[in-house]
């Protein structure tokens, strides 16, 4: 892998009217270029991964992340695994056991397969990845115009972890109902939550509304219910790494606690995730695999251990959501109010 | 002020037996010592204030923080001030200003100024100042009781920010409870919050068990709803820095929000602090005022800018916890159960 400044990609610059000015996942012919999400704010470099090898390790070790961004860039690795003439049987499995938890890494990876086992080579593998990567925008507007819709006038919202243009094909899953909602004037007010221990907020989200023009203030995740209580906000709104068919939610670490904060308060609680993150053979949430990561991310700060030597932690990833807490589900195919199974069944159901 | 390494006091030494060995606020005689609270976990640095203005910074700029150790620190900068022939009337004020949300501060300088008025000098003062510690350090061991004979067998705990003998004049409130249960037989797991964005919990709670040699794990504040979920909690125990004539509690950012995910679970929340906490003379929470601290506290972390240039945070560094989500508030003078104006007026009014 080699990095190569910001600067240098010039599809970075879009109009700034649709607050939607990042790509950080390209395909440029032959091989991957991924943004490194580790090395934001303070350096926007680019890795060129010019094997699935090094996509896998740019998944497992969060130079890229999100969902849909996951499954997309797995998506690429397969490709060019096939263009390489790299064995295609080891690929999918040594891309799909990168990150455990988000669904789309295994519907992407399974959309491959079934190209793969219905013949496609590499130039029909490139058009399905850059397939699933167009879908996941227009999928990204649509959930935008839908969540936007849900919106009252001059609302204020809170966020957490980063659901955006980073963490996708462009655009975002709950920063995109974000981008759709400050573009149609109903957003009054966006906070973002920090989202230890990573930081994505933080780093992340931060980094991206700033750039795309979207005024924000980062709050500290144990503050959330203090902003409540103020009045300032009226909605959450969150993405998701895999909804169970009843609607339970899986999500950043930290998103059960606001979903139970919010309802305390009548803050309404929005999941934005495109349909491939719906796991309908998943039953309820209890069945979800949550990721447990190092504990030195947590004993560690910026870098910097901050925690005394010998010092224990326990560092969950991802929690769940139960359905009962949320109050619409939006996806590309439309929005579920008060989540169910019946609901659920009726539109992601075969 | 002067810095000298932990090592060479001899006073931190004390039997682990009791889990408490640690003296952050000493008296020298001629000054005041306090261990640099800053600087934790890496360096265990005493800062020796021989004015009181140094003992006003000391307290501004978190070197000595816990509502209990201003209180006391602020007292023993009066005494100082008294010995040194300096104006008191200049001294209060100017160390009432250092801090404006925990009461105990307030409370320990009112008590200065009624043996002033009173007639005392230099050693009244210094004999008042030696009273307000001791008497801390009692009411602490007292509460640790109170609140360990709350806990069931095999209880698992989870407290927030720090309340240990860094906070007050040794022992704890909220840790002194945690001291009391695990000496006790009565705790089987403790896990403590990392405490955005100062890291109270990360970085000095995690500190002093670890030096007292009681097990525990570090949890992300995002982590608690999860942490209830898995059932491996049965009490949230915290301090406070001022407690309302209703039972409504001012307590650091998050307390808030662990109250509400406590109840949601059926999770017993206990507020742990001397009496000089409860401010009779407010009414209810919403009369507090709430320390807004710089956002850069909450844009840089361990020390590093980690979110992008012009972004803005919003830093509330505490919340209000309403008497209605607290199962018990445990002073030295008792325990109150389901507090309200009644109980409270009952144990506290004049």
């Amino acid at each position: 892998m080699s990095g190569s400044r910001f600067g240098d990609n010039v599809e970075m610059t879009r109009p700034l009217e649709t607050h939607d000015s990042i790509r950080a996942v390209q395909w440029q012919g032959d091989h991957l270029r991924l943004l490194d999400q580790r090395r934001l704010p303070d350096e926007e470099v680019w890795i060129d991964c010019t094997d699935a090898a090094q996509v896998m390790l740019a998944i497992r070790d969060l130079a890229v992340r999100g969902a849909p961004a996951i499954g997309i860039a797995a998506a690429w690795g397969v490709a060019m695994a096939a263009k390489q003439g790299a064995p295609l049987d080891t690929t999918l499995s040594m891309l799909r056991a990168a990150r455990p938890t988000a669904v789309n890494l295994m519907w992407a990876l399974d959309r491959m397969k079934k190209r793969i086992a219905a013949g496609a080579v590499a130039d029909g593998l490139v058009h399905e990845a850059q397939a699933i990567q167009d879908e996941d925008l227009l999928a990204n507007r649509r959930m935008g115009e839908f969540g936007a819709s849900l919106l009252g006038a001059h609302s204020g919202v809170l966020t957490h972890c980063n659901t955006g243009s980073l963490a996708t094909s462009g655009y975002g899953t709950a920063l995109g109902v974000i981008r759709a909602g400050v573009a149609a004037g109903r957003i009054a007010r966006v906070y973002a939550g920090e989202t230890r221990p990573w930081q994505q907020g933080a780093r992340l989200t931060m980094w991206e509304l700033m750039r795309d023009g979207i005024p924000a203030q980062l709050i500290a995740d144990s503050a959330a219910a203090h902003l409540m209580k103020s009045g300032a906000v009226q909605w959450v709104i969150v993405g998701a790494d895999r909804i169970a068919a009843n609607g339970d939610t899986a999500n950043k670490i930290g998103t059960y606690q606001l979903a139970i904060v919010a309802r305390y308060h009548g803050v309404k609680f929005m999941v934005v995730a495109p349909s491939s993150t719906v796991d309908m053979a998943t039953g309820t949430g209890e069945e979800i695999e949550i990721e447990l990561r190092d504990p030195n991310e947590l004993l560690h700060t910026a870098g910097k251990r901050t925690v005394v030597e010998g010092a224990q932690a326990w560092n969950p990833v991802f929690d769940v959501t139960p359905a009962e807490l949320i109050d619409a589900i939006v996806t590309e195919r439309g929005v579920i109010e008060r989540p169910g199974s019946i609901a659920m069944q009726a539109m992601f159901g075969w």
